[in-house]
């Protein structure tokens, strides 16, 4: 079960080195009105902690390496991100927790939706009360 | 001149570690319709060589670094992006080649258009056609 939650896209390599795309709407089923990237993420740091009502996400590790813990009450995962290749699409009800960063990794992220407060649930309780 | 082209954006930073965001049509002024990575380029390699019709694009060295070589007729660059904050942007009339790629380096490219081959003008010549 630990990595049904991905998608694998292609790797477009070729004498020069590699690529890989992702195009909204196509391969990801939304529009990035929002791209971040975590990095030089402290030893042992856990982060995350939230799920939401509408944003829904992708995240890469298109450097280095990590884990996402995921809990949707109906099932939880532990899935390991560590190739530019591989693809995990959040949905709003995804609490989610990154955690095992290697030094080196950078976690890009692409969101359906702007930077709102308003969206982010950090309250486990109230994460259940919305969602259960 | 050399870093002229570039938009410098905030580091979120805290005790966990580092952040940066891009948002669609505020921080920059167009929409992300494609995402791709550049990632693994083998010592020595040039690529890019080309402009376009309508595709603006984002490039940030979000690991790494590498340097731009930008021409739009009045006036020739060369840009090195060398941190996860350093933004550069580019318009379509911007002929560009990218070098020196550490071997470590990924590039993150945000593009306004998803990909369409007769968006690209890899004819030097024929870009002086259209932008002189």
């Amino acid at each position: 079960m630990l990595d049904s939650r991905c998608i694998q896209i292609d790797e477009l390599g070729d004498e020069r080195g590699l690529l890989a795309v992702l195009e909204a709407n196509k391969i990801i089923p939304f529009g990035f009105e929002r791209v971040f990237y975590i990095y030089g993420t402290k030893e042992n740091v856990r982060r995350g902690y939230h799920a939401h009502y509408k944003t829904r996400q992708v995240l890469i590790a298109v450097s280095g390496s990590c884990k996402v813990y995921l809990d949707n009450i109906k099932r939880k995962d532990d899935i390991t991100l560590d190739s530019p290749t591989k693809v995990l699409i959040l949905e709003p009800n995804d609490w989610h927790e990154m955690y095992n960063f290697s030094s080196d990794c950078v976690l890009l992220v692409l969101a359906s939706h702007l930077y709102d407060p308003q969206d982010y649930i950090k309250d486990y309780n109230r994460f259940i009360e919305v969602y259960a």
